[in-house]
């Protein structure tokens, strides 16, 4: 049995997560957190029984405990909650699955008491990448990748020697608005830009997708998790998304991970791993395929990808600033009180406006964000 | 140093296995066989200097012998000089690059004398697969795979549990005759059938491609290299060969190796694995790929695949006979002596009237290939 703790259990991933662990009876939830969806997260309590859970938000905290005072569930709340979650003495894996830079803290937590980590919250690298890293290496804890792109690149390094990875190729479905000008994307409004047309994810990611900024942090992402330099991450639109990404090694061999587009299978291939465990009605079938296309991302119009090589090259507190900025941002764009195309213009005049860090500690990183949404508030 | 023992070094298998020894400085080519081909055989000997070289043909040989007296090179013929080839005390790796059924006895005598064997010679697997593979294990050798498909089916297994797999994804080029009806296949020419779109190979591994014969070969090794049953190998043509064939999971995973279509690739990853070692000039760009497409094999024009999956299927001597029919019809044919439509007519006339045998032995497996020529030179 693997006790699973899921930080982020209301989310996209969270019930996905669920749904899988509810599949098999060898994966237990042991204990949840959320923000404030307490409706689900009891729904979710009265399903699965973890012995503790943690309402991250004080006031639905307190509401929560009322609801469920039925059952004996122990109910925490803030960050303090959540570490004490991350640091539970009988789990086995610690799913960091929010959203934002709340997951750092507590996956720190999780590393030093030598917890699994599965890692869908990204901002957990892109900012303290090099926090997380050595803090993994130094407690010989696994950071397992759940995302589809990640996880297919951890699948396409099974087996194979690091020295040998000459190139990730990191894959892009290249988003909804792949091949419009800078023109057509003027009048983008919130509902065009949630339409994604192949992967179901919260709002926020998809945003993310049609600017190709959520490709930016992956690139970010890839460069902390599989140790290779930007320079060598590349950027491979491929609109169906069925090559979920792959690795280029010295000998010209490229090794790929299909399937089709469905995040269940990273999910769950970081619980089981390093085995597989059977899924079902997911299987591909090459005979109606039919095409797979490929393309090079267009970094001018969608120059928030750009903007990820750029602060990955120098480094720093910069991925911050990109992460801080677009998250800003984007929760501006889906109020309506910016325009779509100030999106990647605010990341922009963020990094090229911030105070810059070498080496900033999680306090520093913090302190970085701040400085960041304090910086949009006063000009957007 | 990897000494290596090329059995068929003037094919196209062998010629290209040299130019890769003659990159790596830790790699020579310790001995060499070839059938007549002496002019070509010489060259290699004077740069390559082995240690031994066998020339199949006596007569051969003799002239062979005088022309390179000036070199202290020791010169064998027959099968018995092709298996002390096979079993030469310091040699590390035995590349069998023969085509037709000379090469099961070597590779026999090589397995026995613990060589790594990198394995080109289809008929080895197809004939003898059941006696070849259960002497491998026992004797704890390896079997290296020396073709695209096989190779990349070897390379996506690299650090996966056996019991995983779920299907074998064979592709295929589908050849130059893919979409054609009978009709228009009625009046090929070897010198149409001879034009690969893709793949630079031998005359005869060239017309197989063409029938879709070559992927029924490849089916039946991939049941023995893989020890997967036929029924879960699935045929995907594709017909750029960019994906060189791919493993299903058992949780929809699918792992594939892709790259340029070149032999060389597999030849060099059966010399220098576990390990990859530096390919130049030989890489997939992704950004200029622009796509790969899929379709389903056309079982019923090129029937040819599908008598491979009834050999298999019922097993025994069956496989000998499906491929000892069409290496004479395809001879025949290179011959303009019958029509092209003729071949996969005489295997499937061998097929039904050669004598079944449950678990033939190696003698037992040359008598069905003498059974086979003898019934077709009866009737055509």
């Amino acid at each position: 049995m693997k006790n699973i703790v899921i930080l982020g259990s209301t989310g996209s991933i969270g019930t996905q997560a669920l749904e899988i662990i509810e599949e098999k009876n060898d994966l237990a939830a042991y204990a949840l957190a959320a923000n404030k969806n307490i409706k689900l997260l009891e729904e979710q309590c009265r399903k699965f029984k973890p012995k503790k859970v943690c309402v991250y938000d004080s006031e639905s905290a307190k509401k929560f405990k009322e609801n469920i005072k039925d059952l004996s569930i122990e109910v925490l709340s803030g960050m303090d909650g959540l570490i004490e979650l991350a640091t539970m003495k009988n789990s086995d894996i610690v799913l960091g699955a929010m959203v934002g830079m709340i997951g750092i803290r507590p996956t720190i937590a999780a590393i030093k008491s030598k917890k699994t980590i599965a890692l869908a919250n990204k901002e957990t690298l892109v900012c303290a990448g090099h926090i997380i890293m050595d803090l993994a290496k130094k407690e010989g804890v696994d950071i397992l990748p759940v995302d589809s792109e990640h996880s297919a690149i951890f699948q396409s390094l099974n087996g194979e020697n690091h020295d040998t990875v000459s190139k990730i190729l990191l894959t892009a479905s290249g988003g909804p608005f792949r091949g419009k000008s800078i023109e057509e994307l003027r009048n983008i409004k919130p509902e065009d830009a949630l339409k994604h047309p192949n992967w179901n994810m919260g709002r926020k990611i998809t945003i993310d997708s049609s600017t190709l900024v959520n490709k930016g942090l992956e690139v970010i992402e890839a460069k902390w998790l599989f140790d290779v330099d930007a320079k060598n991450i590349q950027v491979v639109v491929q609109p169906q998304s069925i090559i979920h990404s792959m690795v280029e090694y010295c000998d010209g061999a490229v090794i790929a991970q299909l399937g089709v587009p469905d995040m269940k299978l990273p999910i769950q291939y970081a619980f089981t791993w390093p085995k597989r465990k059977p899924m079902y009605n997911n299987k591909l079938d090459f005979w109606e395929l039919k095409n797979i296309t490929f393309d090079k991302p267009d970094m001018e119009t969608f120059y928030g990808l750009r903007l990820a090589y750029d602060a990955i090259e120098k480094g720093g507190n910069l991925p911050t600033v990109y992460n801080a900025a677009n998250e800003l941002a984007v929760a501006k764009f889906l109020e309506n009180k910016i325009d779509y195309l100030q999106i990647p213009e605010i990341i922009d005049y963020s990094m090229k406006n911030c105070s810059f860090l070498e080496s900033p500690s999680i306090e520093k990183i913090l302190e970085t964000e701040r400085e960041v949404y304090e910086l949009i508030e006063s000009r957007w």
